[in-house]
């Protein structure tokens, strides 16, 4: 039988151990189907910090989630063992020590036919996970939904920082650009070079305008069609949906994703060859009502529902 | 002359008693057609806590009202005489005496031509009105706005809880289940039959996903239609709104109703022969901007301008 | 060289000077095309108070910004140049006082040809202003963009508040009747004349309720098509925004606008003669997050963005 | 039998009226030794404002005082009728006004043989009370517990606001200097005539730094040794309290007294002749535990129990 | 090797596990001699509610703890072997029947000779321990650090309640009385015998009047004396504390304990022959720092460190 | 004339420049006698972050101080000439880089005859700034106040982190060893040498539990005997502090100091020869009141009324 959540019924849910939706915890990686964990960073904020404290408050939160997918009707836990792998020991005074142990730790990680699903942290930790996805996929597909491209060259002259990620990934060939989609992206920059430099490298840019307003379902099955079956990373930044939906995050920008609109996308994209997610930029100390980490634990729980073999029931 | 809501230019808003909208505290029932009242508990709730500040909160942030309904032209205190009869003493350690205690107080009330408005308190408290509502009228229609079904066979083996009641009701045939409507469900459970088996019932369970993005005024002319004038209850629990819209609540779930979604609704049900309502699972602790206190105050509000006999202006 | 805002890379988003999206602060007015100024009062006030912050909190969280528009390509600071020109000095001890105080410094400020962009503060302010901008101008059109009409003829027997400037403009010509726009209204009130009396006046009232679910550009359109070419003062309450948009205000109402509407309306009005802005009524002790103070940073620089001469790259 | 509060044994404490100790709201003052009141005021604030809801939350958190004070034995309700009498309809556009209003309100309410305990409010309320206490009492002797002396010319030009009743009521011969002490004074300045002045006059300054780390009791001592039988007036600013024991008040000063000291000085007054007393100062927004509110409940309690005829049992 | 919490050195401070100091998670409770545990629980509370968030607040806030104590020189884990042995599962719908589970529990725990140190929760649960506690030692010592006497014969009628516990331990003979110590006490009751009933049985009642301005190590050593080494249980309830320096919790009283005074006491308790401890009270929502739950943690850890067997290097 | 904070009368409180006391925003740093300044970071933090917003705040919440000292009479404004030079630009990605940053501006700013009052930021900045110190003065006394004391030899492998500085300067010979005090020290370790190996160093370490319940006055003025004319750089850690008096911080520790030890404390060192001073560890997501910046403005206010040359009056 595989690992199943810790039941209400058993436990009262604020009770427990503070593991992803009460999982058991695992150090048996060679067992687990799906390893969620945590990666407590915020060193590469530009604003405001607090992220490294996400991955405990999306956890505490997502006590509440139960098993079954009420409206698609998967039933993730049947069909994928899961497990809460703990933290990565990250260096929480030296940005670049923690992209390498990050790396070393995905490295090591991947070795396992596992599928990673991180808790940021701040979304710098997505570079290092994709040269460890590299290694074994090769250059991957990326939906990167989020408020910023984060195709800064640089931030205050640093190569590495939350603003960096996806340049860098194009630069190292981590990605294949036409296979890249970015979406919900607005707010302010600098020149419209910001967005349109990537897509000359043959980025899909989706702009948060463009998506006002009406469901994104048609934007997944567009994806998909052109996806196919090529392996697919998912890099969820809380910050691409609206503040009034997820105040608690580092750089938020108005006029952002409703989470109908983020959770209908997400569904749409069954059937994806998704080797690893990560959810990143919670910063509990903006949002004390711990809504924001309960909102990011319900895109994990969305996200592990589309897995490649979950099966409906 | 009616009960009128203390105005804004005769005391300070900020000021003036804690009653709802500022009305008068009542003792004679038999003088009111309409009885606001808290029932304030929270000793059923399965995860945060808190409700039981529910009802004092309402009040207060209530004082904001003013008596007209500039969409409607609904004037609710021309037609009908209303007041706050204050709060059930209910019996806060121990929740089988408190449901017996709001039973108690109905059986009471409704011996009077009344309709009662009560403010929550966890939404273990329907039960017992159900209960006493059934001995005045028989079996009457439901709408049940709400993220959850609450349903549940028992919680951690209890039959009385915040998650059971509507089980409890269609058990002791206090609601016709062809005239149950459960409006905005969503989230996650343990299988399919979480919302089945009440459709088994007969129940209309209408998941949040099908009414995402758009108005739900079609909804509501549909239960019109089938309810006609037979007698309805409505139970509103805040937490069918989304998150975003109503965070100070004990068991958010994302990707709910928008405000606009639920003030139409409720428009949309001018006609029906309401014969009483409750708006349950404000916890203040967990808003502190007093915003989600202020929504149910509204939604009372606008429940009080589809009672039968108001009239416009 | 025009002012430019201080960029992220050359100091720290959280550090730096704290005016308004970090601009010089500028003492030559008559070097400026566009002067943002703030205006801290809250003793206009009729419910919540701390609108008295809404200047220094909006400067706060406006350093997130950056220059460029992301969606319509405006580059505002390559065109106009703009500065911080600090606060009024009301006397927070006496309304009236206040009221001639904004008065004055607005006679002065428009003698020079630049375009005031003031963050309130509560919405007495905008009576004073529209004074000195008749002096300058004539009667001007008028978008107000609001939950509240704020046409009451007195609130609690005194004719300055909060509630009553847009009646006091009319009674005074401040405002061409038939080019006055209100957007957003809802709520509650008193009787069907509290909107209706306004519209005889020849105001056109949009209620909230026509604008639900959709977008707002259509009645830019049409408003464009209306004012031409007549010059326009546009005053922005935050709270015409839903409270899940802007929480922190001092007398919020649910069923308001999405930032999507308004932003998306702001931006539709491109081409419009505005002659002067205000954002008003943030109130930062009931959003701890300063994401409300965000929200209306993110209003004024769209408004900066359709000011005329404003170009795109 | 005498007005008693409502126990907890009758009705839950988060439950039940909003009046002072859930007393009776009274109508008929003529009945009553102590009237409880209410002046909800912040327009006499020259930094954070939010006093207006100082009223509303006092009375919320004294819901959960008893009756008997367990260490002086005073039994308060058996001596004296107390009840709530609700607020004074200050104009909250208009200071001058407001500062009218409580002078006639008290004109009013002294033509009977009652004790008014106030709770405000800002500071500026002290004022017109003491213009009524004089008519009745003549010049009275005044404690003044607070960390600012208020006795400033003006602020902002203006002769009327919260940081200048104590020189308004020395110059209008309200109170008998020698019998003024201010205590817990401290804090920053412009020179030292800030406090001298006011000693020259023959007020008995006692800055904070003469009572760090001991007992109030002495000075308590001493001070009833001098007043002796005159009647006396004492105005308790919740801002004489260091922030730590009362964070939410609008102009705090670090380094205040404890409640131990505060409430050990009240205790040590007993025996005075003591004809009203005022709680100012208590800003809602700035102490999200409500635990500001709830010391200045326990100060006005504090009050209540050295009232002139309180027994002991 | 015993035992060791995870240091900062292996694992930033806020990553790793929710165990209390980041402990070893134990099954094997015979391998324990001191088992750290948490019970969840709120429904005893008489006014605000939360503590069934406690455990998981402190377990998260101690996280910070290191393991040796700078002052005393107390090594508790080089003499102990401690773990983490989680929540009792209550059952949160039920008050008398988590009475029952925590007995069951305990008496199956004190089959081992392990030290439980709970974490609660509200204070009800302190009479099913000390009922187990009797079936092993018979009738022990107590220390009873609490602003509350919590010897009410009932609350609402209700036997079991967080305000009875010491009654019924008096009444069923679990403690003896003249060994029983009462320090704190403080705030408004009904009559003197709210004390002084208790005094009669034997106990001894210091109120927190007593100990004002002064350490509390002279009463400790008096205590010592006293109890010699029969055996001791302390139940600490954390609104012992003044709310400066525990704001988050339910029933808040003014003028109590400073934290030196408490860790002065409890340090000086070193020498009994402790046989169990609990620390009750933590509400997380009324002190969003998380600072009342880092000083509970503390406070625990203090207890820790004068179990008997403690070294010190 | 010297350089004077913009007085209250001239500009409301809440309103004016975000400089430090609202002083005069200097570039010109010959002609200062003492400059604040920021130093914006949070990355050499171990547990929460957030101090990068420490200066904005402090600074705010300072607009709050008047220029005279009530109770020491010092006028520092009258003797010296105050500005405030902004904030240091360091490198938010790289703490050594950020380091070294400090290093560069303070070797040039002392270049004049300055005294630098810096505010943080995390305690990491002090080690650059006594480097920069020594270069002009040599090794200097110091008094370090605060929780921890900062010796480790590293954290997490890294030798420069907010833990570690006070052993690099030790190591680098920046300080005499027999002239550091380190003042307020408490908490939980590792073993006895985390403060005696200092000890043996010649530190003077005085633990928090020497200094409770009593002034601080006698340990001045045992310092300024020991210590004499020889120059001194002090640095205080709000964490010293209670979390009660300063719940604002990353690494609180119960038991600390109170703000009149801590003022007292400051006032007794006028003498010494102070050649520079830091208040770090402000961390404003944790105290939402703002209290805890306004404490370290004052604590920044004392130690300026205590430099040489600072004249009374």
């Amino acid at each position: 039988m595989k690992n199943q959540p810790l039941g209400g019924n058993e436990q009262p849910r604020f009770s427990g151990s503070g593991t992803f939706m009460r999982l058991p915890s695992s150090e048996n990686i060679s067992e687990l189907d799906v390893a969620f964990l945590g990666i407590p960073m915020d060193i590469g904020t530009s604003w405001r910090s607090g992220t490294r404290f996400g991955p405990k408050q999306i956890r505490a939160e997502s006590n509440m989630l139960r098993p079954y997918n009420m409206w698609t009707k998967a039933a993730p836990f049947d069909s994928l063992n899961c497990g809460d792998i703990g933290d990565i020991p990250i260096n929480t005074f030296d940005l670049k020590d923690s992209v390498d142990r990050i790396g070393s730790f995905y490295d090591q990680l991947l070795l396992e036919e596992v599928i990673p699903m991180a808790m940021g942290g701040d979304h710098t930790l997505t570079l290092p996970i994709l040269r460890s996805i590299k290694k074994k996929f090769g250059p991957v597909a990326l939906l990167h939904i989020d408020a910023h491209a984060d195709v800064n060259d640089h931030m205050f002259g640093e190569k590495i920082a939350h603003g960096t990620p996806f340049r860098r990934a194009y630069e190292e060939g981590l990605i294949k650009p036409d296979l890249v989609y970015q979406i919900g992206l607005r707010g302010t920059g600098y020149t419209a070079e910001d967005f349109n430099e990537a897509r000359n490298w043959g980025f899909n840019v989706v702009q948060a305008e463009e998506l006002w307003h009406k469901s994104l379902e048609p934007l997944a099955d567009q994806i998909k069609n052109k996806i196919a079956d090529h392996p697919v990373y998912i890099t969820f930044d809380i910050d691409s949906l609206d503040p009034a939906y997820a105040p608690g995050t580092g750089t938020p920008e108005i006029c952002g994703l409703t989470t109908p609109q983020a959770v209908g996308f997400i569904r749409g994209l069954k059937g994806l060859n998704i080797i690893g997610c990560d959810l990143v930029e919670v910063s509990p100390p903006y949002d004390q009502s711990g809504n924001t980490a309960l909102t990011a634990a319900n895109i994990l729980y969305e996200l592990l529902c589309v897995l490649p073999g979950v099966k409906e029931r």
